[in-house]
């Protein structure tokens, strides 16, 4: 087997996929050259493109193939409202429950200092220079309610609290159809903290 | 996100890895475009390499960039037995035991009617050719021992029975270490019955 390069570099190089390790990147190699050949060719090149094809909107921070992505570009949102999240998956979510038609702002990532995730890395010069250049009027936190999603909202909510532009969090508490003898007394008790006059 | 062709098409292409649906698709994708454009880059160019480097033995059935590979072609080696296996993982790991210095004849599957897979696919006219092509006097069946890994060696043995070469199958029983109390009641009555006389 020593002479086989080429099958050890495909093996470390799937183990770039996070939750791959070593012996299941090898039981991946063997898939691919053996049963999905075509797939695999298919992966290669998809890559290469996605590479060579998207950046980041100039305007929220999300991957597009255009300079500015088309929610950004939409005349038909409302463009005083920014609603800011972690991830563009996080993103799609919001977008699917047809909830929210303002503007967004990706961070791609949340402050991690254990993970050497600071300010820089969240894009956080380009959040307050988004928000200052056009009329915000709001901005909307809806990173997770993580240890690490809460700390990032707290520190953008700092940033901005001289700015006069109000600053909202995504609510927490039950979920829909949550029973209360099922949920976490965590949750249960933030949703009696912030239980709503009717 | 409509016109994120290169996007959805890495998603996509994502979906051929085992074990790889929709929802994890889109996060592997986010997760190499946006933390590890280096690690994606390797991974396009190890799979072309890969597919365009590796062949398969033509003694062996394993993968090698070489026409026979370094086992086979290894002059060490008892060349008058042969273990044949269904994957070349099967191989490594009895490489690991040290407990083998004969040769091989990998399958690269099993059979399994459900899935379509048969004597064919296996590549068992190959194994069938080796065996007659050299002076083979025993063959060691190392399939698993799941159903599919059972019958395919039956199979085998029932399609060398009238050479006259020596057929045997790995050993069944409790395994290193293994405590009466824990294992299984099938593999305990397996061990049972293939009790061994001291």
């Amino acid at each position: 087997m020593s002479k086989n390069e080429s099958l050890n570099e495909l093996t470390n190089a799937l183990k770039c996929l996070p939750g791959v390790g070593p012996k299941s990147a090898l039981r991946l190699t063997y898939y691919l050259l053996q049963r999905n050949r075509e797939g695999a060719q298919n992966l290669a090149q998809s890559i290469d493109k996605a590479l060579n094809k998207l950046a980041h909107c100039e305007l929220c921070n999300n991957f597009t193939e255009e300079v500015i992505c088309s929610i950004c570009s939409s005349g038909k949102r409302e463009s005083s409202i920014i609603c800011v999240v972690e991830m563009p998956t996080d993103l799609l979510m919001l977008e699917q429950t047809h909830s929210f038609r303002g503007m967004y702002f990706v961070l791609m990532g949340r402050l991690s200092p254990l993970d050497g995730v600071g300010p820089k890395d969240i894009h956080l010069n380009k959040l307050i220079k988004r928000i200052k250049d056009s009329d915000i009027k709001e901005v909307i936190l809806a990173t997770n309610f993580t240890s690490e999603g809460s700390a990032t909202a707290q520190y953008i909510s700092d940033l901005l609290k001289d700015t006069g532009i109000k600053i909202s969090r995504i609510a927490r508490g039950l979920p829909m159809g949550g029973e209360i003898e099922y949920v976490d007394t965590g949750t249960l008790a933030q949703a009696v903290v912030e239980r709503k006059t009717l």
